[in-house]
């Protein structure tokens, strides 16, 4: 491995499967496409072997299942080798966030999580919200088939086509939150989760959408029907 | 009509279709059940007019749709009459918060709400999460094939086998959480979202559950695979 594929191994964002609901198999080929290690989530790793595709690292706590069958490692690593197996048995993290918490402990700094949203609505809405509590440490993007959630990080500056979809979803309260370039501006506004949010704002014009905060942790969401 | 009737009608929860993912027909069976009033946000009325369900208030912006076309009222009308069609074009709430506030409005002391979850993830979050505002002064169960979603009034007593996944998720944060006979109780603590929720919690034995808070708006999510 030339030092100049390790480079780009570590710039490119990583690649996390969560157990959620399935996205396309198209969106998940395109995330893939670069990835320099894919991580899947515990009991997902049987959905995405199904799939075919190449798993780096399988982590999570492996509790049984529901009906009291343990995770049956020997038949993954059959189906899948090499294979490094992470047990995380931290009753007090998800298993997303560890998943999240070993790639910036192996350095990597952006990663792309897919799995996460959809089914049940107490994952979806952890996995969507937590993600913010690593917003300074690496650069996260969920993807699922109708949406892009980020953490905003110091300003976002993004050019979009005129009417693109952008919902501004404050996780809690967000103080001075600033836009340009967006159909329904926010002049140094506070956001309120359940109270007032931006949602369903979109780009006022082709051009560039500019958004900041004071205090706060805001999410951005492109999303499309 | 009876007054027997009528005092029922107005106990038995209405019935909200949003306009997000598609729930079993199994389950939209059991809410229209003893539903005293369907009502349907915008386009939605499509698909729910497809599966043949008995509409009675047809509600929204009927903005046009992304390509331009108008929503074509002659034709719902034909195809579901009578039908009381209310135009909301406010744009600062979502159609979900008119169609709560239509509902409260006629009386209505409890409304189960169901297709507001899934798909796109900016609608999904401020739909779970925008029902806390009304907590007190209607009755709010979101429904999905994985969830039930409320909002915690006062103190939340109701009896469960043990195991039962629960979910405490704060929307913001939410000061001195009390719970009892769950697998983790909380003891006078703080939830923040995103930071410290308490979701993936469960009944710790075949009994009653207890949860109250001091501060906040706390939703309860019954979930399951």
């Amino acid at each position: 491995m030339s030092s100049h594929h390790i480079v780009r191994d570590e710039q490119e964002p990583a690649l996390l499967i969560a157990n959620g609901e399935r996205c396309t198999d198209e969106l998940l080929g395109q995330l893939l496409e670069w990835s320099p290690v894919v991580v899947v989530l515990d009991r997902a790793i049987w959905r995405v072997l199904d799939l075919g595709i190449k798993v780096d690292v399988l982590l999570g706590d492996f509790d049984p299942a529901a009906n009291g069958d343990p995770l049956d490692l020997e038949l993954i690593r059959h189906r899948q080798y090499p294979l490094e197996v992470v047990h995380t048995p931290d009753q007090n993290k998800t298993d997303l966030e560890k998943g999240i918490e070993y790639l910036i402990a192996r350095g990597h700094s952006a990663v792309n999580i897919v799995w996460a949203t959809g089914r049940r609505a107490d994952h979806s809405i952890t996995n969507m919200t937590n993600i913010v509590r690593y917003k300074d440490q690496i650069k996260l993007v969920i993807h699922d088939d109708y949406s892009r959630i980020f953490p905003l990080v110091n300003t976002f500056e993004k050019w979009y086509e005129a009417g693109t979809p952008l919902s501004l979803i404050p996780v809690g309260t967000v103080d001075g939150v600033v836009t340009s370039g967006l159909k329904y501006n926010l002049h140094d506004e506070r956001l309120t989760l359940g109270h007032r949010t931006g949602s369903s704002n979109e780009a006022a014009q082709d051009g560039f959408v500019r958004i900041s905060a004071r205090a706060g942790d805001l999410l951005i969401m492109e999303c499309w029907d």
